[in-house]
């Protein structure tokens, strides 16, 4: 069994980018610049933005945080995606999510420049993923599909079985792995909530992807020999230290890992691809690579 | 076994918008009017504008065709479709595929403004489908949705496999019919060339969606006992009768039918809906029911 270690890869893609971030700068280029919206007062928005911002700094790139109060109008905030979309300084926006309730989700995330939507979330930016044009893949997805290039798992011909069928994971992931392309090429089988009988799935898949959100969920029982596994989960849970509490991801890791041929771990998996990809699509829009 | 006929089933859905366009006749509103881009001399291309345009007309619309000359470049044709975008009579605006090769197909389509785009082809629309915001689905995927309406096919916790991954048809049936709604919440599997064992798959499931264009692909021994199969190929193979061929489907329908509770016939199945769902978009365009 071969962990897929995200730290170390996205340790190593990272310095890639540092790298890169250098050469601009040393041309005498722009350096890539990613601005970022938090409305409201929210802890864990607080902490994904500051780690965003300081992943911007450890690879070279400017970041801008414009914080909000939680009393901005729907209106005020459309105007400062706006503004920011006609900033020509700034590469690449990102709204934290959630929004307070008065605000419409969607209406923000159509409103941002699709160039500039480095989170992929933007409806077009998903539709030229799902047709296989030049686009900026969701950070998880993203991530996944980035791990298993930098261990050259072979994918092709293989069934890939994905459990959650969110618009974040299960469902880019089914429409990247389905693609003609490397990695792809699989046979993908998308299960969820109203799936009969889950592991019958489970037990044919080559590759597994867990993406439902619920702790523990991929026991030993529905995964066969050699499979390869990537757990997308990750859900604090009750526990006996310190703290009181462990991160647990979607797959009970001490069962599966035996019998698996890789298998990613949490935390240490996923996770810590998922940031480097935020700052991949910053460099891409940068350099102009999906609108050309 | 039940023949679902698409025949019969696209006669009584144009009867129904043919009675929405007498309504917003009568209610002094602007009938919708479809505007159609013909380039050269296909004959193939030639029948299919031809038809649609007779299809409009039947059911009481405008219907605007734009020849052009196989010579005209590149920059003109997105002259026109920036002209038609801009002329508030016309609704809704296809480009007839194919181009002559020295147009880039997906400039055109991602020229078309995503308010007219009836035949859902832009990015924009594909990706709104895809995350289950109201958009153009296109023609096949859209008529095969319907058939399964309205002959209330139950789908959810079904097992669909999908023959095919095309974006016109394979694909975006994945994502519809994986989503949660009706029909839909199916668990999907999408198999391709790169598929091994393809019959496993099939005789897994309740239902299937041939689309790969290799007919008589789908044989009695690759299909289970009451499942319900869906034809969307339609091929010219050579036969012993007077025009000398037949259209066959990627089924091989002798075979499996007996063995369905529910298919599709070709001609006659997925081919008429696949009609009625351009009056269907133009119908929802002229009402601004997707971008409102």
């Amino acid at each position: 069994m071969q962990l897929l270690d995200g730290k170390t890869t996205a340790a190593a893609l990272k310095q890639e980018i540092a790298q890169e971030v250098q050469q601009m700068k040393e041309a005498g280029m722009k350096i890539p610049h990613l601005a970022a919206i938090l409305v409201g007062n929210d802890g864990a928005s607080e902490t994904y933005v500051n780690s965003k911002e300081r992943d911007c700094h450890e690879v070279g790139m400017q970041s801008t945080v414009l914080r909000f109060p939680d009393s901005i109008t729907e209106a005020e905030l459309l105007q400062k995606v706006t503004e920011i979309n006609q900033n020509k300084d700034i590469d690449g926006l990102i709204v934290q999510m959630p929004l307070p309730k008065h605000i419409n989700e969607q209406r923000i995330i159509e409103a941002i420049d699709p160039r500039k939507d480095v989170d992929g979330f933007h409806p077009l930016n998903v539709g030229r993923m799902v047709t296989g044009l030049p686009t900026y893949v969701s950070a998880t997805p993203d991530g996944i599909m980035e791990i298993l290039s930098r261990y050259n798992i072979e994918t092709a011909g293989k069934h890939c079985v994905i459990i959650g069928r969110s618009n974040i994971v299960g469902r880019p992931m089914a429409n990247l792995l389905s693609q003609k392309s490397t990695p792809g090429d699989c046979t993908v089988t998308i299960c969820h909530s109203r799936t009969k009988d889950i592991k019958s799935y489970c037990l044919q898949a080559d590759i597994i992807i867990a993406a439902l959100g619920k702790p523990e969920f991929l026991t030993g029982d529905m995964v066969r020999e050699g499979a390869i596994v990537i757990d997308v989960g990750i859900t604090r849970i009750p526990a006996n230290n310190k703290s009181g509490f462990k991160l647990a991801g979607d797959v009970k890791f001490d069962e599966v890992a035996p019998k698996c041929s890789h298998i990613t771990p949490v935390p240490g998996g996923v996770g810590p691809m998922t940031r480097v990809s935020l700052l991949k699509n910053t460099l891409k829009a940068a350099k102009n690579l999906v609108y050309s």
